[in-house]
């Protein structure tokens, strides 16, 4: 799946993109280059741009048509590309859909509305989009209710799949949504309808209970994705225990970085601090970071490298 | 107030414009001229475009710049008009900002983003966007915790009168709100701050109680203006009673729009039904009528126009 | 169905019972008996007891029990009495459920906890609860996402009727929700499952609309009952013009008492305006009428009066 | 402080008791005692009952009151016990307030009401609330937006510490809410306003970080409070990095425990497994564990045996 359209064997990680600013709130393409270098070094095997963690809707349309062209371009095909196109106009996602197929994106990511209030209305909404954008594009459906505020339950979830077929990937963030993911994996295994690719969000808290539990990969933004990266690859080994004893030793920054609306300041740092990016600026309406916050985040980074060191963990990542 | 900007002493009616599309969901600009012409006709005192209920973020941008170039060239500083600028980033809301205010706009009306939680919260976002907006840009400021899900105190809200002089009116439609009226109404009045405009929305549903209050006038989009501007002459010139019996007339069809995402399908079908635009296309997410609510559109609105003959209303709304 | 339990061919108006207090907020039993006897004298099909607007998590256990015998006493089988039970436990729910009927009365109205979430968790919730219960305790389902936050599609609500044969009326409250009504009455009419009582609420506020599209009557708490039941008994005899010019005289209060929160406060008041109970007391946390409020019910109350006699109603609610 | 009321010196760990049932769903006073035992031999500083996740809104009164003399008997002021009152109205929140002070309670925990919109709304309530209570209950007010849909700025709550002296401990379990605690603590250690005890929940995902900033202690449920306990303690003797360290070994389990609603059935059938509860029964409506969930449960837990062994852990627990 080095190129080409995204489909249902998707596995492994999407790292969500952030959207690098220069200090005075610009967007910043170089930095932009530099990380997405950063993405492909760490092994991921999909990168997702413009999600809510890409501070999306803060952005003109010319800028996101300019870094969506950016990361296209330093991507080259070497992973497919993700493009997070909700909006609150069905016309406007259709249109910057198209745009983002055009210039080379592998699929699309479609959060629902908040304004949806039953799951007939999400079935509705879903339906009306997926006609409009057409069997073509490839589509990753959102199920993050702590932010959209619309609930879907499993069978709702499940009607989809037999409904769309370019409903090829879900990224799982409902939580507790463990039992969710059992559900629709089972569905799959069983054949009570097509597999789909199930991608987990929620930061990663809980990414070795949901491997075990079927997931495909993860489709986060954590600031360290070479640890998400080896996660997955030990687990498609069959070494769980190994896969979730490297994952606990990251769990104290995953759960630092899961803070709604803190943790993009937060995530943004840590990667300025690791030379990815050239400032952790957030654009408004966003988190600044206080004094204390960057004393904590000190702390918990120091800690992390001196488990790794004691550890001699450094070689599993490679 | 013909022309120039928006300020404190804005009073009457401020209608909230739809956004005509044809029957395909393209933008309409004759209906869009028609639709002025007799928005003017009717009274209003001035304009609000690019509101909630015009459908704003359904829009693409090039759409948004047509639909308010069309709009101030029919207006032609016959009233001020103000664009609903409200978006999730403060950058892209600058920058609509500006260039409305460029074309010709009086102001700027901008909602709290549905992410604030504190009152803090609200006090700093505002801030912020008042002083990227500069003291020459007017701001309405619209309290709507039905949909923005922001909650802000009388105090909050007279703490923004104070720190800042370019926010001019509030678009109050809180509910229940009256006592909120009051007590920043009076604040006015009694000198605790500036004295601003008070514009009611809610689809006027209350609109004699909060013209009694001091409100003054309304900033709502029925699709019966020349009713909204009768009542607001009437109440200014002492004659409440007479305003109230006016207005109840209507209150039946009033309520009818309220009906949350619905009432703007309704509104759209009022004003086609009136010859005001040629279809009452909804774009997407959006509420379709069905045959059995033309039916009860009918029923009301015959039911409306019996009332207006048999009371030989029509003469007072000349 | 003067005594026995609540079935689904119920009709007319279920009036909401407001909880009546002394001026230091508590019980008052004998102001509770002369309202009993003002709704029956309205005639009144049924009356519900500790809804919502009944402030019924604002009392004891002791005082629940206090003020349902009283009513049930008073009533004296004169019309079914339902009894409002929903609780964030459903063991408390079922045990003070057994209380009621245990007492006489004719049935129990449940609305969803608050912390469901899909639609599916709903099913499974009222499964739970309509098994403990039995099938021998009526219910209605009391549907009411503005306060509950809890949304229902239609087709839920169907399977709902499909499952429990208890389940014999639904107070229908979902704004807007004229469509839902619809919906479900016509799947009454057309065989797709059981008949149920379909009442509606919302203060009313639509009541002509509904009773239209087929509610068999209204389950509200409107302070001048008489006019609910003039309006019921109108469409009943096919004079739907007639009653809708009825209604549309009372609509601007009616409208006044909608008011989120602050409703309740109004319509004790105006209860106590009427001589029904003795003081309008609300319990904390609750809304408090200020001057300017009593003043502006006031004027609707004198309004309303005005045009009573003017148009000579009077006869017609008798 | 090892009996007598509840101070603003408080610190250290005060558990949230489960309340524990039988496989029927009955109060379970045997395994209460058990439990309370447990907690004691943990070295908790002070017991909250009836919290949140003590299942108190499912309860009767005759339950709660029963559950309450059992718990306060065995503990024999040993500690301090506070007793959660919240409720959605003020006089049975009183009544039950006053039953706990007159049979042994330490003070009252109080989470405002779901319904309370604005932070003026909040205060009012808070002062109401107060003023029934009286200056000799002390008052632990929550502040847990995720859960009332309440949300209170910093200084909001710090001008109800300015009011109301009995207001001596913050249960803070706001997310993101280290600078909130930062901001109050500061207040305290400045001088700004007394000082009050500041005791973290969140099931203690954040423990570490927040007694870094200051927290007095944490009150949270977490089914090993052993280790809470020492993390505190190792705080206190300034070894900030040895209690982060402990406290990252069982981090796996806090935020497995974290997960809303389903986090309650998670600890009860922890609290079993180590023989502490005799059932892990939760009343309806409530999550039930899968056996799926039971497996992964297993999985954690000897995960957390195995880290405890192979670091020689044990005996810091002592």
């Amino acid at each position: 799946m080095k190129s080409g359209l995204l489909n249902e064997r998707a596995s492994g990680v999407f790292i969500i993109a952030a959207t690098p600013f220069d200090d005075q709130g610009g967007l910043d393409l170089e930095s932009t280059d530099r990380m997405i270098d950063f993405y492909l070094s760490c092994g991921v095997s999909g990168i997702t741009m413009l999600g809510m963690m890409g501070e999306a809707n803060k952005l003109s349309s010319l800028e996101s048509t300019a870094f969506m062209k950016r990361v296209l371009a330093r991507v080259a095909n070497k992973v497919p590309v993700v493009v997070g196109v909700s909006h609150p106009g069905v016309d406007p996602l259709v249109e910057f859909s198209r745009e983002a197929m055009d210039l080379g994106a592998a699929g699309v990511m479609i959060a629902p509305v908040s304004t949806l209030r039953t799951e007939e209305n999400v079935l509705s909404y879903f339906a009306g989009v997926m006609q409009r954008l057409g069997p073509d594009v490839p589509v990753v459906v959102q199920d993050y209710p702590q932010s959209t505020l619309v609930n879907m339950s499993p069978a709702t979830i499940q009607k989809m799949i037999e409904l769309h077929p370019q409903f090829v990937m879900l990224k799982h963030e409902d939580c507790p949504g463990h039992s969710k993911l059992t559900r629709i994996y089972r569905g799959c295994q069983d054949g009570l309808h097509r597999s789909i690719s199930i991608m987990v969000g929620n930061g990663g808290l809980y990414l070795p209970q949901e491997l075990r539990r079927g997931a495909s990969g993860a489709m986060t933004g954590f600031a360290y994705p070479e640890m998400l990266v080896a996660v997955c690859r030990l687990f498609a080994e069959q070494k769980p225990e190994a896969g979730e004893d490297l994952f606990d030793i990251y769990l104290p920054l995953v759960r630092h970085e899961v803070q709604p609306g803190l943790g993009l300041a937060i995530r943004k740092e840590a990667l300025r601090r690791r030379g990815v990016i050239e400032s952790s600026f957030v654009r408004a309406p966003g988190a600044k970071l206080t004094r204390d916050d960057l004393v904590e985040l000190d702390s918990l980074m120091r800690r992390l490298e001196r488990r790794l060191d004691s550890n001699s963990i450094r070689s599993k990542l490679a």
